[in-house]
């Protein structure tokens, strides 16, 4: 598996653009994305776990019901959700995809971002498709760049394997930022690979892959309405097609997982107002699933974020959320260090604080990448969560988002 | 029922202290309180659902197994948590107590609160029990005082009440501020009164009344590790105990209601940071435990607590947030509305947006204590939540907390 540059257009087959339309007023930001393939492709999604949803993943659902699709439009400045006729507008945004392009409109993925509750203005889409068609090509970046609503950094990476002796290409972009606190999927991740794969293969190694990637990290805890993760596999690389889990499934489980970790990462990083990266490794569980309850609980404690923020070695907050994760554990078993590129800092040993350093821990804690060790002793399982720092930024991009 | 001035010195039979002993550097804040009834009276305790408990909680929990005690002593600066000999040094002020006033050191009430992890110097609490017993007098305030941590106000309210011919009071003060996201009860507070009451009926009592006052609030949502409620009933009003549910016990509980929804909404005002109180209303759920959980959901909300500081109508968030509750509803029927002395705006009806007048909305939620209503269509079952906007003090406050 070798990491290489470039995104959704990285694979066999896969065209990108990005444009500004008009949806957003700034005219030097792009909104509006689409992503073509050459070959009609096998199709998989997840889609948030909150009840209200976006009308764009209702149109989304229906379209991959066959397994298939061969595009996605995806524009940003406006969630199309909680509105008046927001199905409509999402079904329409097909029909303009058909009518500039010549994919059939059931072929498209649809998605929206941006604020909920107000109708979204179809004439700026309508006026910019033929420009965004025009647009087509090895534009992986531009398309990112339209789907960032408060995003600073784009977040786009491609991998190359092999199966069998084919060489196999798997690439994605995302957009994060707020509203982050995935559950099944939220935020925006449009991945693209010339493998060749059946629809429920495809749709079972992705919903496999998010629980330990996007549905580990958290920025702010609210769960948003219209995120979603939707991967293309086009056969292009004309493997044996995968259409059952075994080493060829393992392999592109594996790519799958290294890009989406890679974006899952990017989108805690670009937290909005995060200064660092916070990553929690929770080593020593009984089970999967509490090592991963542990470890997303403590980096979305807002206490735990903000003592990140001054580089403050608090770790008296680390261990009261790992007191509430709701995991049965051993509080007099946990271990607890910080560690960096600057260094590792045990602070506290069977549930109670050691002697340390306060020089060595600012020193480990003042870098822009920071991780929190929790060890429960209590079996042989792990999992790693990653989120931000809790900054005064965050506050003042979100008292006043709409205006 | 009447409210009237006073805190836990309000009831008959209760005197109060509050000083400064030197657990905290700046002389100006007092750090060790002491509170004592006359007679020995009925307990009742509800404790953190953290995982992670003080020490003082385990004692507590060990001197109230008779369902009796006559003090409480509590002081900020240091939680006396996750540290060596935590246990051994609440028995000791527990036996302090017994020292410098003759109560038995099993019939004590021990809390501590303040930073996590480091261990509490008893020195300045054995210099200062001298001072702190002759202190005692009608000094609620003082004693509310010394269990603040970064609250800002004073947190007190006492009411009377007749239980047949007897004029019975109840009165209790609390601290709050940061690490608030009460699940049983998370923050302190101390409640006397001088009802006669069996043990097991106040327990029953105060583990309801909990249930609609302290845990319907969030500050952050980090559960603290530390935190209490409790009850002393010293029987001094002379009403016929009570020892069952009933007339008399319907009306202790709405007295227990009237003080801990005050002292609750107070915690919420003085979040660490807030400007405002945000109180969310929700109606029309099928039963109390979704209202509670909506409601509780809405004011946790990072998103919808910025905005609120921004004084910004994103009724989009509240409906998200209502969507990620975990409660089963109908997103097409949910109804949102903000409200102020100030005026409502109507701002959402089943479920979409509707138009309403920015201007009045703005003037709405620039108010220092707004409230979210939401309406479910579903029942007739409704609860209440109170919880504070997020600024950016919260975010100075907590990110350098333990220097």
């Amino acid at each position: 598996m070798k990491v290489i540059g470039g995104g959704v257009t990285a694979a066999k087959g896969y065209t990108a653009s990005g444009i500004h339309c008009g949806i957003r007023k700034n005219k030097d930001k792009r909104d509006l994305a689409l992503i073509v393939s050459s070959k009609r492709a096998a199709a998989a999604s997840v889609y948030t776990s909150n009840l209200v949803q976006g009308a764009p993943l209702a149109v989304t659902k229906r379209n991959l019901a066959d397994g298939y699709a061969s595009a996605l439009i995806c524009n940003s400045g406006n969630a199309n959700t909680c509105n008046r006729d927001g199905v409509e507008i999402a079904e329409t945004m097909c029909l303009l995809v058909e009518a500039a392009t010549g994919i059939a409109h059931e072929d498209v993925i649809v998605a929206s971002t941006g604020v909920i509750g107000q109708t979204l203005d179809l004439t700026p889409i309508k006026k910019g498709m033929k420009k965004l068609v025009a647009a087509l090509g090895d534009h992986s970046a531009e398309a990112a760049e339209a789907i960032m609503t408060t995003d600073l950094l784009i977040k786009q990476t491609a991998v190359t394997f092999t199966l069998g002796e084919k060489v196999c290409t798997l690439g994605g972009i995302a957009k994060g930022s707020g509203m982050i606190n995935p559950n099944m999927a939220t935020m925006l991740a449009f991945l693209t690979t010339d493998v060749a794969i059946s629809p429920s293969v495809l749709q079972q190694a992705l919903a496999e892959t998010v629980k330990d990637t996007f549905n580990m990290i958290s920025v702010d805890g609210d769960t948003s309405t219209n995120d979603m993760v939707s991967v293309l596999a086009n056969g292009l690389a004309e493997n044996v097609p995968i259409t059952a889990t075994g080493q060829d499934y393992e392999t592109f489980t594996e790519a799958l997982y290294t890009v989406m970790e890679c974006l899952a990462k990017g989108i805690a990083r670009d937290g909005e107002g995060a200064t660092k990266l916070i990553t929690c490794t929770v080593a020593g569980a009984s089970s999967k699933e509490d090592a991963r309850k542990v470890a997303k609980t403590v980096i979305s404690s807002s206490l735990v974020k903000a003592a990140m923020l001054g580089s403050d070695a608090n770790w008296g907050r680390v261990l009261c959320a790992v007191g509430y994760a709701g995991v049965d554990l051993d509080v007099n078993a946990i271990d607890v260090a910080f560690s960096s590129k600057a260094g590792t800092v045990k602070v506290c040993a069977n549930g109670r604080g050691i002697d340390f350093s306060e020089t060595l821990a600012k020193t480990v804690l003042s870098t822009d990448a920071v991780t929190i060790l929790v060890g429960l002793n209590a079996g042989s399982m792990q999992a790693t969560a990653w989120g931000c720092d809790l900054t005064q930024d965050y506050v003042v991009i979100n008292s006043d988002y709409r205006t």
